[in-house]
């Protein structure tokens, strides 16, 4: 079988603010692969299916020497992301063809991975799907991000019943869910009337358009805010504090707003920390693995969407070309539920 | 005996950033009031003795429609702090003349005080001094600040040995004190070679004025910080924002530059809380007073203070008609120590 072209979406140029496509961000065809014959080194040969694209990878489009929780993205070299691949050939014992994976992944049709366990943050591992759910949800509600929402709920909300919750952006939909389950009223904002009926959807007691209605506004009449599950920063995390009830609990899931701004957003009402007694607390994901919560969440969420109990919404787009127009989606909050790049169907050639 | 004057210090109008001596505060000399025939309606007659002045009180002078975690004081009336009296006369079961109590006070010479149990914030109640020390001590170190930082101490810092803290403001004395005990190493910061060379004294590792070295400078150098006591805000929380260690944990007890600021001041660089997985929690003193809390601090700083192994150190304004003067030093950071208004000496007359 003669080579074929392995697209590639490349970190090319740092962008300033948000990244430009076809300069920071490009894809590039010029290399290629021979499917049936090249050295796979003791490892594996995958083909991607599913590219993850998430706010927290503007982060990594910076320069080398800038220090930050995630390494920065090598220059010239495709971008990385969780990701869903099917095997195609495999050396290694601990996989076959045919298996279907998940882990930390280049941004490229096919990758060669000489040593699957010591790929960074998501080692590849086989992905464990007893309810024959798709993929993609893989990358979603039944991935990083329905681990984060389930991880930090259960080990910081300490929701009581009655209690108000507020969740921005549509991405909380798992959030949503997990806190009606525990009995909270629950308000969400996001920045389209059709993310505002989903809310509604999935059991929102308010859900409202931020940018067609004033955000402090709403938690004046429907709070005070008990709980914040905070994806935003900036203005939004001042309209809470400033709507906060006393002992509020605010969970710090990322800043979108400050991803595109070197020196941050403000806020100006921290004091509020202070004089209403509120708890902060900031956390990674990766901190909260193990064969326990993993359990539980299997045991949660994958039974609760397998049987429709827990309502998810993907947007996918089409072929890996379409990766930087699905980053600028999710940077910007155009993304109509988790936002994925499908880059093959599930077949193995 | 015939009537004599009973000064106090009014609350006369509403500061827009620092209050003007003679213009927002006034002190008084109009009233007066005879000690021997006034009429105590069930309640003690007190003799102020000495008064405590704190930055919290900047928010009491606000307009009354203004909410915030303590009420506004009244206009035209006098202000209200934490003090020390000695009771000249009673009426109530609860108290006999020659009782040195504490208790939240006008700032006035004499008071009378029908419902002593009915004080707000800290009901009028006898002091208990096994080891009879200083009554201004129970203004600072055995007092509010001293509770303030022995509980949250305890409460939040879950210091381990080894681990580094930075501490705001020579207000800090306590909290330094309890940082080395349980082993780990301090940075302190202030506004005066004076004030340093205090925090060296009673054990500081590293101390700082922050006036003539830059705090980032300092944390770099001599971080990654583990615990932060935040008595400051603003761009001092963004210099340890950025020189946290992972898991920090930040203790904000007050944030003297949002004070004199109607707007607030900013914080920009708040995403590294998500980023850091930083905790900030935020504590009024109020919610830690227990028997058991009281009954640690008496045998824990009490007994310390008695033996001149928790040292303190205290400026004393002599005389009521310096309040305002003592309030200003404490917002501006110029006290030396504990700001204490003097206002009489132990005498019953």
């Amino acid at each position: 079988m003669a080579p074929i072209t392995n697209g590639r979406v490349l970190f090319a140029a740092i962008p300033t603010g948000y990244p430009v496509l076809g300069q920071d961000l490009v894809y590039d065809t010029a290399q290629t692969i021979d499917l049936e014959s090249a050295p796979l080194g003791g490892g594996v040969l995958v083909k991607t299916l599913d590219l993850s694209v998430d706010p927290y990878m503007r982060q990594r489009m910076r320069p080398a020497e800038v220090p930050s929780y995630f390494p920065a993205f090598p220059l010239g070299e495709p971008i990385v992301s969780a990701g869903i691949a099917v095997v195609l050939r495999s050396e290694h014992a601990g996989f076959k063809a045919g298996d279907h994976v998940e882990g930390f992944l280049p941004h490229q049709q096919y990758t060669i991975i000489a040593e699957p366990e010591k790929v960074p943050l998501i080692p590849l591992h086989v992905i464990d799907n007893p309810h024959g759910l798709k993929w993609s949800a893989f990358l979603g509600v039944l991935g990083i991000p329905g681990h984060t929402a389930y991880f930090a709920w259960k080990a910081y909300s300490q929701a009581k019943k009655g209690q108000t919750v507020f969740v921005t952006t549509g991405a909380g939909a798992l959030v949503i869910q997990l806190a009606k389950l525990d009995g909270c009223k629950v308000i969400g904002s996001a920045g389209s009337d059709e993310k505002v009926q989903f809310m509604k959807d999935i059991g929102a007691d308010v859900a409202f358009n931020y940018k067609t209605e004033d955000t402090r506004e709403v938690l004046q009449r429907e709070g005070p805010v008990d709980i914040y599950w905070d994806n935003v920063g900036g203005d939004t995390f001042d309209a809470v504090l400033e709507n906060a009830a006393r002992n509020a609990r605010i969970i710090a899931c990322g800043m979108i707003s400050a991803y595109n701004e070197p020196r941050g957003v403000p806020i100006y009402k921290m004091h509020l920390v202070f004089a209403k007694c509120i708890t902060i607390v900031g956390f990674l994901v990766i901190d909260h693995y193990s064969a326990e919560s993993l359990a539980a969440f299997v045991k949660d969420v994958h039974a609760g969407v397998a049987s429709g109990a827990l309502k998810h919404q993907e947007e996918l787009f089409d072929g890996l070309e379409r990766a930087g127009e699905g980053l600028l989606a999710v940077l910007r909050g155009t993304n109509k539920g988790k936002a994925v790049i499908h880059v093959a169907e599930n077949q193995r050639d």
